[in-house]
């Protein structure tokens, strides 16, 4: 893995789930971290998820389609972690103008302010397996269409298609990691905007029934956020520039399955099967399982936490500092 | 084929060359034909295109994410030929926001329109074959990877994923075709940012020496302006509910052997051969050529118009008009 020492990184959405789980990782390795994070509403960017090591990050509250110096921040930069966005599917089909210029015309705003870097930095970007839409065979490899049922999963995917533009027509360094549910401390749990997953720790926590939708049947693969931070680090290597390559896990299970696992992992808890709200049902995907044997093969990434172990961490977190997230 | 007779149909892109064209064909069908058109400077709307018509079509000027009206006028629309957009690959490149507004954001607002409308229009979306980036094999059929190698080709694709999503999300009939190098009368001419071939008409119409960019060996496939006019009505059809089709023609040539054949079709001309400008290299695609199996097993299309006499056609309408178009 890549000496990150001294050396001067960007970490956009910095202050949400998967950013500040970076930030701690990086702060730990001797990095000199600048964050830019929008703070919008419903993205997850919440200080509690810095404040131990707030005094070592620079922190940059703005949009990326208008943040205050990015020319400068990306033009002192070596390497970027992209993980900005919104990642709502509902958000994005009642208001798909806001959709778009939240994850396009920002995605466009950094890249562009990458391509005018004095040094191209190298990026790292936070896509989604979501573009795939509903899967037509499992598991999901890299080469499977790309086919999004919601308007988010649309500019997700031109999110990523820009980076591999830019990537190969700049000559930046790019790796676009297709990231599929990753849960964790910090997750957001406020309501099922990120994942179902953050909802179900909160009501657990607080010792309140939580609901499975559908019938419980579905199939899903998880991330550990450890493991992807993981995965988001070893990715800075010339040997998966220009790539973009699934994360996953050997495991899968159902959603009955994982809401008994996360009933286990609380020591107790109480859930109820409904079906699907009615503007989730038509962009719910079926089951999806990834494969992840490029990653694994190229950099000799694998998820080392267990689901079991990931959710009693996870609970363990919210229990504790839960009252900073609800 | 629908009968059309009567039938209220909003064409956007309606002056351009494909949508001026169509609207030709529908006046004489006798419909009932409203045309918005943004008459961007660089699209093409140009009144010399329906100057025989105009008294026949309801002209809106404006944006779509703008036009006064929009939704009324969908909501009184049967049928929508969406050819309304940006197709230059290089002025993408270099102001990609810009590009994002003119593709992405209007065909939002467009679609929000419909999926609000009373009654939904069937929409036929005037897709391109430049999502498919460089050929991985050929000839490219549908199922080909969409790897878009300009900022224009990947708001292209989101473009046609939003219409294969409201349809399938709103139950609106849609059908998109993915055009290739479309040509004729009211094509482009000023400059290349739709296609190379309308500056080869007019420099041979205006009897200067025309450039051919690369080393001549480039195979493509064309479409006479009738025959994607035909396929455009016939896709007005429950059998391509949902279908993104390709249009294509069985004979493809190399961009020397269409430049022997429009100088022949000029009676006279000359050419040079000159290496690509540099702006262009890293975005060209090299040979492309489509399988149009599916749209001829399902709607019976397929080309008729060779292009020894499509040339001969276009070369005779801009020596009669050109200076409206130049």
């Amino acid at each position: 893995m890549t000496d990150f020492r001294g050396r001067h990184v960007l970490i956009t959405g910095g202050l949400g789930f998967i950013g500040s789980a970076l930030a701690h990782a990086l702060v730990e390795a001797g990095a000199d971290i600048t964050v830019v994070d929008s703070l919008a509403p419903e993205c997850g960017g919440n200080y509690a998820n810095v404040d131990d090591i707030e005094d070592a990050l620079a922190i940059v509250e703005g949009d990326l389609r208008d943040t205050p110096r990015l020319t400068e921040i990306v033009d002192g930069s070596e390497f970027i972690f992209n993980l900005a966005g919104h990642t709502s599917h509902v958000d994005s089909m009642n208001a798909p103008q806001v959709d778009l210029q939240l994850n396009c015309a920002a995605q466009l705003s950094l890249l562009e302010a990458c391509r005018r870097a004095r040094v191209a930095p190298t990026i790292v970007f936070a896509g989604t397996r979501q573009i795939y839409g509903r899967p037509r065979y499992l598991p999901v490899d890299e080469s499977h269409p790309i086919e999004p049922v919601d308007v988010n999963g649309i500019h997700k995917t031109a999110g990523e298609q820009y980076h591999l533009l830019y990537g190969a027509r700049y000559d930046i360094p790019v790796a676009v990691l297709r990231l599929t549910n990753t849960y964790g401390p910090r997750m957001y749990v406020r309501d099922a905007r990120q994942t179902f997953l953050g909802v179900w720790v909160r009501e657990l926590v607080q010792g309140r029934p939580f609901e499975i939708w559908g019938d419980g049947t579905q199939r899903r693969d998880f991330t550990y956020i450890d493991d992807a931070v993981e995965a988001l680090l070893l990715a800075v290597d010339p040997r998966v520039n220009g790539r973009a390559l699934n994360l996953g896990d050997d495991r899968s299970v159902t959603l009955k399955e994982l809401a008994d696992l996360a009933v286990a992992a609380n020591g107790g808890g109480a859930y109820s099967i409904v079906p699907f709200p009615e503007d989730r049902k038509r962009i719910d995907i079926g089951d999806y399982v990834a494969d992840y044997t490029a990653i694994r093969e190229l950099l000799g990434w694998r998820p080392s936490v267990a689901l079991e172990d990931g959710l009693t961490r996870t609970l363990e977190y919210y229990r504790e500092r839960g009252d900073r997230y609800w």
